[in-house]
């Protein structure tokens, strides 16, 4: 049996699992999907891809920050001031950051180290309390997933062995974009899907060959969950996605991350600027 | 009755339409949509979206250009031999454009004059061809529909009376963005959908109120749409999508573009490289 080819249905379906709890840290995403699965009816197939919300990962990672305990640098003390920010806020975005990409009044975009370029390095300050934190503290903040491929990897394993199925799973998070109002969803990790579609070499309709078509195919599923999870509660974070076909690839959500040689956008300014 | 907030269903579907023909110049898209909708058995409901490609559009509004017609400017040829492209196609891009953007070898990213910052002003020389062309005419490049804003609204309010439901369109291009790899949908033409999802006001499961999140619904809807059309053939390049809900509003794509002021990419260089 060869693999199959990338490719999606006439019939694409989103189903965001219903009676998906308030997660607490050390939950086993592989019983949290799987209850949410049979909740729901639904039996993993090859070809399904499970998208999770980046922040059900990271609670259920535990990678909440009590703000009251962090000590802000006198960069971020310099920064926050500069900006009008929370100075420990700022600390904790520095720390996820490579680099600082642009500020603004109340704004602060850096690329963090997973090499994604957002507000606050991905830092959320809803949902981002500990089911267990004691009254009084905080406020607290979540961090993105330590290692979101390494995350994507584990459960579609998990997930690809319980359902002898050849799934694909992507992590997900909401960020804004140059250009355009608006946040959508971006894939910042995945595993077993193929992050990127290469349609280069197939042919339209008249026989051109497609010369520049590389589809974000794992940002795209994430988009499409992202309208089916919603933002204001965690409780949709999980979303079913069947009617993709894929070969399981080893990749990840770091094959999306333009290096910053071959982004135009990275430093250059337009040339119209330029003196 | 009172009208409808945004929202989205547990469950969404994308459908792409079957037996979509190529379009010729002068085909009516309520038809068009009508017809397939027909053939695939679905009645339009209230909260409904009819995703087409901007191709489609393009090839029913008669977008051809010759390429053998048009004659270079100074600047249009001096820009192409630089980059390494045919000096034709850089004419038919620069008159479409506002403001180059970026350019590199072989590449020119401009805002359109649609306020899309795309590579080649979303100018294609794939399924470009008229079906009544010439034998030896061409190569044919494919422009983006006039005013697709306009396009979008003409269509939402045939399919409206025809179906007596509320529904939504959206008109759609493929683009590359700054940082990622990959191209992904966008809506540059919307009618009825709010482009735009405010979720600012809302509150997440702790009561924390959320500040900083509007989603770009209109995008997300391209963009999981495009997954279902693909790249290669124009023949799935109309999308049925049914779970979302919102109020039918004027609007449009426009909406979506970020004015420069407001836009810490349009100009400016990251702090890093200020001197």
């Amino acid at each position: 049996m060869s693999a199959p080819t990338i490719g999606c249905d006439t019939r694409l379906e989103l189903r965001a699992l219903s009676g998906v709890p308030l997660v607490a840290e050390g939950t086993d995403l592989a019983d949290l999907v799987a209850d949410g699965l049979a909740r729901d009816g639904i039996t993993l197939r090859t070809g399904d891809v499970v998208v999770l919300a980046s922040k059900v990962v990271s609670r259920a990672e535990g990678r909440y920050v009590d703000l009251t305990t962090v000590v802000p640098s006198g960069e971020a003390t310099r920064l926050a001031a500069e900006l009008g920010k929370d100075p420990r806020m700022v600390e904790l975005v520095l720390r996820e950051t490579v680099e600082v990409s642009r500020t603004g009044p109340g704004v602060l975009i850096v690329k963090n180290r997973l090499g994604v370029v957002c507000a606050n390095a991905g830092i959320d300050v809803t949902n981002s309390r500990p089911l267990d934190a004691r009254a009084g503290s905080g406020p607290w903040a979540l961090l993105l997933p330590e290692a979101p491929d390494r995350s994507a990897d584990r459960l579609r394993q998990a997930l690809a062995s319980r359902f002898d199925a050849a799934v694909g799973v992507v992590i997900t998070d909401s960020v804004g974009r140059p250009f355009r109002f608006g946040t959508v969803g971006i894939a910042i990790g995945v595993s077993g899907l193929p992050p990127l579609w290469d349609q280069r070499g197939a042919f339209d309709l008249f026989g051109t060959r497609l010369e520049q078509t590389i589809t974000a195919l794992a940002d795209q599923v994430a988009a499409a969950a992202d309208l089916v999870a919603g933002q204001a509660a965690e409780r949709r974070g999980i979303v079913h996605v069947r009617g993709l076909s894929f070969p399981v690839v080893e990749s990840g959500a770091s094959a999306l991350v333009r290096p910053v040689n071959e982004d135009l956008y990275a430093r250059a300014v337009e040339p119209g600027a330029r003196s």
